[in-house]
């Protein structure tokens, strides 16, 4: 079950996604809903009859969901500085994935998604164009966005637009991490509010993890990253480091990466392929959790984790079980945003859907701690968690 | 024919407009190429395998057109400046025509347009995000942006981009205009070079179609705006009016708008409803051709324009003969750019894309001298005319 042999030969998937992909030449198309047959189409949807519309949307803009695309549409916007594990490789290295993606929104939520790459890296010019953009739009869905400056984008872009604007790698990984983090505390028959959690990464998805997980009353998390733990006595932090340091004064004498996962009772890495020993696990409390995001190649393999003591293991692999996947999360969190016209992903909405996603799996086991993505609830529990109670 | 007998009422068509509208929530959707069933299928064309293409993109960034949407898809983007015949009425108003333009893009051309609208109206953040956005498109369709901002933004836009940029209130225009005007002057037999050319409105429209048909060989063109002939003795003129001016030296005795129609062959009035009187269609040359393009009410109506002496006359609406409408032209246009991969669209394919509208006019007469917007033939003929010979 852990073990490798399901996962076709990764230079072979090369070859036949290159393939797949040349012979499609885009993922996505455009649909239109309207027949345009006669010229009596043309005077309804287009000049003169949509003068009308526009007329009105003129003197009423607020009510543009109601008569145009913005209703069902979200952008996806990326500007290429981090994507997937390969870095920084530009707007056109970024436009397959955020295609990928439309995709995923349209086929599991029927959400209207446009890929937008963005030729800047420039934290300002983003922001701008974003804001100049945003009309057409019901959400914007922020994507492959390299740290520290996701921060600062999605923060002003809070601040200036009605629409709701969320960073995935972030909070879409946030959310599921909590809600897997939830069951496996039931398997081990752990409580949040004792449990020591250390994270290995401090980029946009461990911040958002350590920030949300102690939203939700874990009371002990630390945050490790390449120079050991983001703690009081680093000196002069970045800002979202700042915010981390303060979660982790419980331990500052701890200072060395293994020193943070000694005695832990959950390791969430996400710290990239093989940085986590079997060593580190052993030195972890009994029935550990542990969570190896990094792909395709995790922390630790599963097989190996398990050997050395875990009790259940996580990664970001289909071909695993307990797959972490923000694909759990945006397309129902953008379905129901659209929905019930939320003006903002709360952190309340997050929690939410943690718990729904969570609740989704009724009796956790170490080999199910998260639905699965082709589970058709999924969507719908995680759209309801926005409307709330 | 030339009654208005087949045109609902106005009020009747906007109430039809804005509920159906209201019903749609939207007139363009996405579709996704791709079946996401199993697991496999996320494989292949999300993570881990979209990293394949991803890699190969941000090395060769030139191959996005074999990979991704840029192949087939155009952003049609305005500000809302100049929208339709209301003015400037900010991005939510101009949403539905974009949305509406997006529809016929799919419907009659098979191309895949997304409807973006700008919350700015500053020339030079329109360039920017326009700049900033372009990567995932094929071509920029620039649609219903005021004068005089959108010459220089589509001239800038032209120099820093390697797609085509073409606002098509300018060019969609003066290529509907000009081979309507080829096919009227073979019906009342007379020769481009000999001809004279009023044109009413020095806007968006006016400006293209003068600089158009002097491209082609026109020897005689002359310019009104509000304040009279465009011509030597105006003073100090902007950059597009002073290319105006250049063109209408042999008339420089004219400075009346009354004085400057009297006389003329060819009257192409972009200037609004009823600015074009009886007395002046009779005060033109035997034979004379009269554009009345303004919608929905035209500068003269066709019935009044005839019974004054007009041998040919044209409108921009569907309900009378011979429909001057951009939509003849934009499919196409974008279209053969896409097929053809152009960087830009130059005089030589505007002149070539005129001429081969005309051409499919086998028999022009003064009630058919452009081919209706239904005619199958014409998004392939005007598609060819970008590849050229």
């Amino acid at each position: 079950m852990y073990e490798n042999a399901g996962m076709p030969k990764k230079s072979n998937l090369n070859a036949r996604a290159l393939a797949a992909h040349k012979k499609l030449k885009g993922k996505i198309a455009t649909a239109s809903k309207i027949k345009l047959r006669r010229m009596s189409d043309f005077s309804l949807y287009y000049t003169p009859g949509v003068g009308a519309v526009s007329t009105h949307l003129a003197a009423h803009p607020e009510e543009a969901r109601e008569y145009t695309m913005k209703r069902n549409t979200v952008a996806v916007i990326s500007d290429g500085s981090a994507v997937l594990g390969l870095g920084n490789i530009g707007p056109y290295g970024a436009l397959p994935v955020m295609e990928g993606k439309a995709a995923i929104f349209k086929s599991l939520a029927d959400v209207d998604a446009v890929p937008l790459v963005l030729d800047t890296h420039e934290p300002e010019q983003i922001i701008e164009t974003i804001v100049a953009l945003a009309p057409a739009f019901g959400g914007i869905n922020l994507e492959d966005i390299a740290s520290p400056q996701c921060f600062h984008i999605e923060s002003e872009l809070k601040k200036r637009l009605t629409i709701p604007a969320m960073h995935d790698d972030q909070h879409g990984t946030a959310i599921v991490v909590l809600a897997g983090t939830l069951n496996a505390l039931r398997v081990v028959k752990k409580r949040k509010e004792e449990v020591v959690v250390t994270i290995l990464g401090a980029g946009a998805a461990g911040t958002a993890c350590a920030l949300l997980l102690a939203r939700d009353g874990f009371a002990d998390i630390v945050v490790v990253d390449r120079q050991g733990v983001i703690g009081a006595g680093r000196g002069t932090l970045s800002p979202h480091k700042q915010q981390l340091a303060a979660l982790s004064t419980r331990r500052r004498g701890r200072e060395t990466l293994a020193e943070a996962v000694a005695g832990a009772d959950v390791l969430i890495a996400l710290s990239g392929a093989n940085t986590v020993s079997e060593a580190m696990v052993r030195s972890m409390a009994p029935r550990a959790i542990v969570f190896a995001l990094a792909n395709p190649t995790p922390e630790i393999m599963p097989a190996v984790a398990l050997s050395a003591g875990a009790a259940v293991v996580a990664t970001g692999r289909s071909d695993f079980p307990n797959q972490i996947n923000n694909a759990l999360v945006f397309p129902g969190m953008f379905r129901g945003a659209l929905d019930h016209g939320v003006a903002a992903i709360t952190d309340d909405i997050k929690l939410r859907a943690a718990y729904a996603l969570a609740g989704l799996v009724k009796k956790p086991n170490a080999r199910s701690i998260v639905p699965s993505l082709l589970d058709p609830r999924v969507v719908k529990a995680v759209a309801k968690s926005v409307k709330g109670r």
